[in-house]
């Protein structure tokens, strides 16, 4: 799996859940964050750099937790690549199905791209739906600042303008789970708030089984990591996603030589 | 001039009323930005990549407002390139010398860098000082957040613990100017703000006279814009750090062909 830096953790946690003997590559593409207020066309080049450096890991299942990737690289990866690709965007519009006022709360980048308003509309056509990008919710999240007051005043300015023309809020950013608190108060008990980290993991695991790809070794998993930017740095910073100390953090070089 | 982003934009207004008759090419490195949360390897990379692109344009003087790349990048590039390197460090330094008390405010990577705390001390030995990251104010900033109360809260969550033991703060990153009314509010009036926008251009004008390198032509000069990430998105964005509308933006090419 690659994210653009460390929101995919939630993501990876669910997946060992579900699927505690399978090997997982995570890459956070560190030296690139965040993709949120990247342009479809550069999104797509880190995506296409992050497949082709975990295609040759050898990897037989190729996850993007990551909701902007997944917007402006999925179905380029899907055409391109020769093992199964699994994005959020699907399992996310499973669970906002049953809703028919709806919020997309997602980056910059992604409500952009337009993909979830045409993907919710497709499938329910009467649906009224609000995409709003909240861009400041990422830095806050990463700075440590999602508890804070300073993250309730920006949820406010947000969500404040919207909260009574919607039923369901889909999180379509893998960062805001761990804001779900603020924006859930934010937005009141009326409104139920979902997230595809759960759903993508099964998806995978339904993938795997149906596929006969599971791995039935009863040896002790393996995690391996990798960051485009500082290793260190990853490790400190993403142990507040993945909820436990990473192991086995490497640096991904791609820099060519200049001068 | 390159910067990460458009922070360098404050610097170029600086630059145009002193140097009004001299071209300037000006290079956005939107797609790897904010430079402020990278490693020192991974922003001296994009600085090699910058500097290597401008100089291909036939620059006689090379600006580099970006504290965060100035501090992870002057010393190689003085040392690699045949032109003159100008950064803010210097004009920077000379401005907070009278201050006893001092606060250094900036991006994680500035801080972490060191620069500023070795060099302040080196003028000033005997100088109290705190070297201080705000890694919010940039996302806060770029969002249009910057006069908004949560940016007051902020300030307060970084300064009010240090406001009491400073006389000086300088800004050490090229953002902050934007949210200088929040940060005066917040350091009350017996702090002193300093940024360098303004020595830095002159130490360039002074170059550019005493080595005979002034545009003496009376025709009108010319501004380049260049992104590395979406012309139109760096157009539209940087129109508020740069005070006007920009003309002449076009796409930095950098990508090598993957699959």
């Amino acid at each position: 799996m690659f994210d653009s830096g460390f929101g995919g953790l939630t993501v990876m946690r669910e997946l060992i859940r579900l699927l505690p003997q399978e090997d997982i590559v995570y890459l956070g593409d560190t030296a690139h964050l965040p993709y949120g207020n990247k342009s479809p066309e550069t999104v797509l080049q880190y995506a296409l750099a992050n497949a082709s450096f975990l295609v040759e890991q050898k990897i037989k299942l190729l996850i993007i937790p990551c909701h902007t990737a997944c917007c402006h690289a999925l179905e380029t990866l899907e055409q391109k690549l020769s093992i199964k690709v699994i994005g959020v965007i699907q399992p996310g519009l499973k669970l906002i199905q049953p809703f028919q006022r709806i919020a997309v709360l997602a980056t910059t980048s992604t409500i952009e791209s337009g993909i979830y308003q045409k993907a919710i509309l497709k499938q329910n056509p009467a649906a009224k739906l609000i995409a709003l990008p909240c861009p400041l919710f990422v830095p806050l999240i990463e700075e440590g600042f999602h508890d804070h007051p300073a993250a309730n005043l920006v949820a406010h300015a947000y969500l404040d303008p919207i909260k009574e023309q919607i039923d369901g809020a889909l999180l379509a950013c893998t960062h805001y789970p761990l804001i779900r608190s603020t924006l859930s108060e934010v937005l009141g008990p009326r409104v139920t708030l979902v997230e595809p980290a759960a759903p993508c993991a099964m998806e995978a695991a339904l993938y795997l089984k149906n596929n006969h790809l599971l791995n039935l070794q009863t040896t002790q998993p393996q995690y391996q990591f990798y960051a485009s930017d500082d290793p260190e740095k990853f490790s400190r910073l993403g142990k507040i996603f993945f909820g436990s100390t990473l192991e086995n953090v490497e640096k991904k070089q791609e820099f060519m030589k200049l001068f």
